[in-house]
């Protein structure tokens, strides 16, 4: 998806069907929690009876796709096995279980006497969904918005049409012996409407998109509708001169290898000068052992590492067995090198002297702040909150892992008794604010 | 400010000076809540001993602008005399009372065996504040930001240019006795560099306009930073068949006339069919009295309303005496009104059936739900959040009146012992997920 694609107007088609699933969203948020955990229940069990007809389709597209020559690791993500929909599935029926993120009271206070407000949580309406290749990413998104109260847009890659098609058949059937209305979902199947999607403020209230990094940027430059998720994760981790050596190695290890192709993984090592020649000496032979590049700047280069790091490795996700290196001379160093080329992910630093961590982890202004553990812990469902909607690296919340939570926004509701604004004003009446 | 005036990029000399502010803010977060407390209460002392110059600046803009032809309404919200600014100085003193909205835990959770995460509140980092005219505003925001832990970029109205300017020398000089570096806080001076602001996307992390409705429209469409703000608010009341008449004429007029030129204020009544006639014969004569405009559908013109209302003025924000009206057949109707042309800021219902105030309540998808109340409710203070930093129409969280809570974000903390993902992965470790 080039950056200079313009994103094309709604057709009345795509209006029309997105305000139905306005209009459905509004029923669906005042399912009760019961109801929402059933509409789960017959998606997943509309899913099971409909395995066949979905792995057929499946079938269809992966051969289409050989033809059309998709590679190989798009063509593995766009495979959607009877193991693979199983587990699926199983996912459905977890989210039903999760906690209710709807109707939880934030706020209860009286204001005056009999003038009562409370904030409740409320879904946020409808989610607009665009996922490239994985066809199971539209059960598990259907059924996180579906249990959050919200309707969902999905579209998915046309490399995944007809599976996409096949589930989202099913899921609608298993709504319709439900009180969630099969409207709640929608399916769009060309690329023009998937962009035009983004034109939809006022019917779509957040986008969620699942892709490369490409896909998430461009929507994010072409969209006034607010976007949960991340561009980049440049991760760092900072390694102090007062450390456990091989404890140190193995957090940078696994940070770099456990999943590279993870946004929670580490691109830049940076090493305090006064242990940069011991780590070093460790290090480089293990990073071998495991294929990892070493990139480093002058001072690493000279304790061992070959390749030069370039000004544009410290800004770069290589999403691959690559690590850029760097000597500073003080955390002070490190943390103005964060600052500069970190994109607010997660950031971590290994260090026995606990005064040292505290400062790091107070002065780092990303959404996951570590001390002596790996960056691949930046993850929902290693945070416990049960399903990940999305990594955030914006600013303001929801940000870092996104659980339910994060699908659900909030309402005041103000009961009163014939309350007047001016009787306040004039000392009439005043304000009591006492918390329940 | 034109739709089409283009953002010009920011000048070196702007990002020098905001990226300082950015250096300052860092160590502002880490301020303790003390120190921020005796930050504000230097700048309010500072302000007292500065008053003279500030009025006398006050004095030149006035004479200037009034040179100029600026419109009374204009000059009275920039004219600050030594009540306005003796209650803007109070401000400050109450904004230092308020309770800390930074280091509160807000989950703490035990992950596995010596793996802990907490996340906590923390500044969002610097505010970008645009705003017309009052030059009370400078006060206010700035005690908001310090207070909040966030450094401050502020462009007020070039009629405000000089008072502006004395009351920012006041504040650095207030903070240089504190430990909150004066670089918290800068103050931008030409229309360029204010417009350049909406570029600062990695500087500035919150953007609050105060002014118009065109120039939050404005800055909402030109820039990628998030926006705290509302451009319409377009509210209504609906009457209900079954309601106490006087209260519910009551309600409509304070709703309307307490202070029309504010976004609560009701734009829009929608009266059921069954009670329009007997409503109308009472509140007509009274609007009369209170100079208020009626403008009505063909139904409620039939009962006496004499202008008739448009297709546009039912999504027209008046902010002046002028209420449109329109007979609705059922709850249903009103709802279907509300979704179409509302904006999601307060809506109401005046009704003596719970059941009807509840599906109402439920089924409105604004900020603010309100039963039996006036609208003007909608403000923080009258929430009892201590201070208002904007109403916001947005879906996602802050909706709604935000007070100092709105300036902030949070971070995960997660502190181990050489604790690796892959040892989990590999079953060697498992995770506990529990809450302390």
């Amino acid at each position: 998806m080039k950056k200079s694609t313009p994103v094309p107007y709604p057709s009345d088609d795509l209006l029309l069907s997105s305000s139905r699933v306005r209009e459905a969203s509004v029923s669906l948020g005042q399912c009760s929690n019961e109801q929402r955990q059933q509409a789960l229940t017959a998606m997943a069990d509309a899913l099971t009876s409909h395995a066949k007809s979905i792995i057929e389709a499946n079938l269809e597209d992966l051969a289409r796709s050989e033809l059309t020559g998709l590679n190989k690791s798009l063509l593995a993500r766009l495979r959607l096995d009877d193991e693979k929909l199983t587990l699926a599935i199983e996912g459905v029926r977890q989210v039903a279980a999760l906690p209710d993120p709807i109707g939880l009271r934030q706020l209860h206070r009286e204001l005056a006497d009999n003038l009562y407000l409370q904030r409740i949580t409320v879904p946020l309406g409808v989610l607009g969904v665009i996922f490239e290749s994985r066809p199971d990413a539209v059960i598990q998104i259907a059924s996180l918005a579906i249990r959050s109260g919200n309707g969902a847009i999905l579209k998915g890659g046309s490399e995944a049409k007809l599976t996409n098609e096949a589930i989202v058949i099913a899921l609608k059937e298993g709504l319709s012996t439900t009180d969630v209305k099969p409207e709640s979902i929608s399916l769009l199947t060309t690329r023009e409407e998937s962009l035009s999607l983004l034109r939809l403020d006022g019917i779509v209230d957040l986008i969620i998109p699942r892709g490369s990094n490409e896909l998430v940027r461009y929507i994010q430059d072409n969209t006034r509708i607010p976007v949960l998720g991340h561009a980049d994760g440049i991760c760092h981790l900072y390694i102090d001169s007062e450390v456990d050596l091989s404890q140190a190695l193995a957090i940078s290890i696994d940070s770099k290898c456990q999943y590279p192709a993870a946004c929670n993984s580490v691109e830049t090592l940076l090493l305090h000068k006064d242990i940069a020649a011991s780590f070093l000496e460790i290090a480089i032979p293990a990073y071998r052992k495991l294929n990892v590049v070493l990139l480093g700047d002058d001072l690493s280069r000279s304790y061992g590492i070959s390749t030069k790091a370039e000004e544009e490795d410290w800004s770069t996700e290589y999403l691959d067995l690559k690590l850029s290196v760097k000597v500073v001379s003080n955390l002070d160093e490190a943390l103005a090198h964060i600052r500069r080329y970190g994109s607010r992910h997660t950031d971590a630093i290994a260090s026995r002297n606990k005064q040292t961590a505290q400062k790091f982890l107070r002065s780092v202004d990303s959404s996951g702040v570590y001390h002596n553990c790996s960056t691949r812990f930046a993850d929902g469902f290693r945070y416990g909150f049960g399903a990940e909607v999305g990594i955030s690296t914006q600013t303001l919340p929801p940000r870092g892992p996104v659980g339910l939570d994060g699908l659900v926004t909030y309402r005041y509701y103000l009961e009163g008794d014939g309350h007047l604004a001016a009787d306040f004003a004039s000392g009439l009446s005043s304000f009591s604010h006492k918390d329940f």
